[in-house]
């Protein structure tokens, strides 16, 4: 890196995720802390190619930490997807002098920082933001852990009712590809039985499991499922097959939606998005690029932005068999 | 009522709703306080028939005030509806030396009440619990004001994610036949449109008012409809005749479900479920029968069960209008 | 009222409540709906003597329904107690073509507003905004319910800890003069004894109440004590007493302390500020003044704004009543 | 170990935290997984001391997983800490045929612990349960992240009436010998400065942060001080000295107090206690005694329990730097 740093561009992307208002904040005040300029680039990639932008000092940034969503917007963009859409975009980061990029988002967000890096040697670092935790490079994205919390705060509520009518809900939960939340907020919720996309119980398994659990004593019972689990029925379908085969209980759905995407990030969150916006920017400043930043046995550390999104994220296997023990 | 009264039984029955447990806990003490013997009846009528009951003193009912859910538990009687379930039921009464019955539920619940005071002569006094708000004789039923609780706050966490998204979203809550929660929490959440059963908006207009919207420069929308709008469209529907009809807005879909029946009661439900259950008692101490408790004009009072069962809870076409004027 | 009113200036002033921004957002969207100018006025008389003013639309007051605090600020002047001050502040009001007011607060920011009226017949309608609910005219000011809730889910986590350990906490709440909170919140806590500033029910009689709740089998206990109670001793000075005259317990003290003024309003108060705000501004149109907006038997209605200064809100002994019963 | 364990005890001992009843379900599930027999031993070492056991079963622990406290409750015993003390305890403990000893809690239970499996070669495995993270050979303690959560809650609404009235807050948080809570937390809630017990920053260090502050456009402050602070000063003579030196802030104290050891455990906490439980079986079934189970780089490891007493756990420094970026 000859040309030396003096204006950074930060930018939300993809799904949003509680914690990217705090990242954003970080990133802000830590080029403030650095006599760095800092330009927030609004609606990601598409915001990029109009010139959406704003400069942010300290002061922009206040009482944004406990915000949930994300004050610069996010958006999708196809034209980025297109050689001509990120020339745009490098035209107007150019003509707005911003030398550098921290992008917050996921997979998809990264992949165009890598094209873009690539086709005009422009500094980019990644911060991973998405309730999912699927980006391989951090123990932990923006949003997972309170994404987990609001899961188990409604399967409490939900279970207050289950166990009030000996009900068996289930419960559908995001994560398209990834069980990182079905897993995690399954056991947090204490339920019964945990539908992952990484593993196929089989719906014979699940009966089974529903009948043991009915016979060791539960009056209600709760069964966590991941949008994307490998049994391969929606949830209604579950629904309808259990009570199809099992006449015991009375069976409900809810699927939680939107709602995890949103809230005030937890302070594990904050804490992590603080973090991370001080390491990206600093990365940034010391000539390093193409960096996602993550957190790895409790450190901030830099992954090649490469790997993070080639890699795959991986579910924590002793957290099923926990699962299997505390449902017995 | 000639032969005083020394043990009351307390049930809940039908949905469960949050305060109930705080209810419970007021017709335990009160009884203890009058050193009246109480019993706790579970799942409601159908435990009535089998003679699950449990004496509880004030002790039993500890720590419960702040629990969703009914620890009574609840469940619907098909075999009630029939004179000789209702005649077993009184017959297990008897052998309890169970006197009175205090009903914590909804129209179903004193429904049952009724019949059963005019087989048996059997002193009743109803407490109304449901969070749909949908009963006549009092302005709020226990648990109501739980869930418009759990209502904005879910909606503030979607909101979230919609305005970082530039998103519209249906929203569907509780309400078969009634308003209220739709009403109110949307009012509370500020959503933009509200579509309940008491009111047939139309479609069309439906439309004029999103774009409207749009136009006044609103990046991001909520319609709040109730289970049973007047529309005559699920709320997937909805979603598929706007996405039809206006590109302007990517639409979701969120149904809120079974959550909105748990959760820790407001200071609201517990303070109204503690002086319901007082008067219940009392009530029934002072030789009346076939009331039920409600709260008008912020004062405890007693309405007939019969007028309970049969009248209309009106919704507050006030607020209708209050809603109208909030979208501008 | 000859003139007819263009323009409607909005401010808070005194303690801030949860429920204030919902409530300028009600004013400044009542005035958009009815094309009426509208200012914000910045923290308080403070700010209407300085000319601190805003144009707000109804875009303006987007996305703070749910934000505690007030967005307007607030502060305390000295300079508008005196005619001076005050005739300063008519006549920024006057150059910025404010033709009424609408103003968020308590008893002294209703007493400025009734002197400023007298001396300019200016138009002003108040709306009582503070946790205390110590207004007479409405059942509930904005931000008592929130408080509320507050406090219960304070006390539910005292408790948790509290009964681990077989403790006594004596938990002071806000209410310098008056119990509300103290009382509503200490039913809704299930707390074992409520002191209350209208009451003295003498430390003789605490230290008794407290035996009983011992000798009936209760480990720990919780006493709600009002900032203002009239056993006159302070929150730590109750504790020495008790824990010289008791030995079976060990006592612990919390002062809750501001957090009570803050967070996000619950969906009771966000819903009474709308209503609050369209009656306001409707009632100044309709050429009213001198008159506050209340709570009345579940009815918007007006109480003269003078009685409101005068007028003593009372506690319900009822629930002084229930309390007692509760405690057995 | 040449016998095999066929009854394991579990018991909760000095402070409570959130998480503590997840892990004691753990404990007991993973014990029926197991076909091993557990037994609760109420109020820790006093409880041992009288022989306070009862039998649970993987029924007697359903629906404590999201329930602060500690339904075994705790206790500080003296006995304990004499040799006959400890000879009573292993008496009672034979008689009931208990084999082996999961241990909840912070420093002093451990260090019981040790004494005991010294003095009678009984295996003794600990979990380590403490809202003060202050324990060598875990990254977190039970109950720390709930701590967290509830100590940035309460601070969002502290910075509510702050802001709004242009205030400076002093807020005491937990932690007497580490600054644990309030370095996370005064991140978290995004405070202008964070007074730990590991470093002393001085009065007048204090004084120019907080005009620097003040100059840089900062209306309100908070300022999270942690029980211990180095400085010397309890909050309120902070309060006092600051006031006295900086007219410029109105400034006020909130000491948050017990209610940080209650509350449901976050998410994050229960994954963690259901982990460490099935761990903390799994090893005394194995053979293993004297080891706490901790969370070390993201996994569940032991750390020899003398170890884990003597150790000391260290404030991570890098936050220091990120909350004093976070402040320009």
């Amino acid at each position: 890196m000859s040309k030396s740093i003096k204006k950074i561009g930060v930018m939300t992307s993809g799904g949003d995720s509680p914690g990217m208002n705090a990242a954003i904040r970080s990133v802000v005040r830590t080029c403030a802390y650095h006599n760095i300029e800092c330009v927030g680039i609004y609606r990601g990639y598409e915001g990029m190619i109009e010139g959406d932008f704003k400069e942010l000092n300290a002061r922009s940034v206040k009482g944004i930490i406990n915000k949930g969503g994300t004050v610069l917007k996010s958006a999708r963009s196809n034209e980025f997807r297109t050689p001509e859409g990120r020339k745009s975009a490098h035209k107007k980061l150019t003509e707005a002098n911003i030398d550098a990029l921290v992008l917050i988002g996921g997979d998809g967000t990264f992949t165009g920082g890598l094209f873009f890096n690539k086709e005009f040697n422009f500094p980019v670092i990644g911060i991973p933001g998405t309730i999912d935790n699927d980006i391989y490079g951090t123990t932990h994205t923006l949003g997972f852990d309170t994404a987990l919390n609001t899961v188990v705060e409604c399967i409490d509520k939900i279970r207050d009712t289950a166990s009030s009518h000996n009900r068996l809900f289930f419960v559908e939960v995001m994560g398209r590809d990834v069980g990182h939340i079905a897993l995690n907020a399954g056991v947090g919720a204490g339920a019964e039985e945990i539908l992952i996309p990484e593993e196929d119980l089989g719906l014979e398994r699940l009966l089974e499991s529903l009948r043991r659990s009915k016979q060791s004593g539960k009056s209600s019972s709760i069964v966590v499922v991941a949008e994307g689990d490998k049994i391969g029925k929606n949830v209604f379908e579950l629904k309808d097959y259990v009570e199809a085969n099992m006449t015991e209980y009375e069976v409900r759905v809810s699927v939680l939606g939107h709602m995890q995407r949103g809230g005030s990030p937890s302070c594990f969150d904050r804490v992590l998005a603080s973090r991370m916006g001080v390491k990206a920017v600093e990365s940034l400043l010391e000539g390093k690029t193409n960096y996602m930043v993550g957190l790895l046995n409790d450190e901030i550390a830099l992954t090649p932005l490469e790997q993070a999104v080639k890699g795959k994220s991986k579910i924590n296997k002793e957290l099923l068999r926990v699962s299997d023990i505390m449902s017995t």
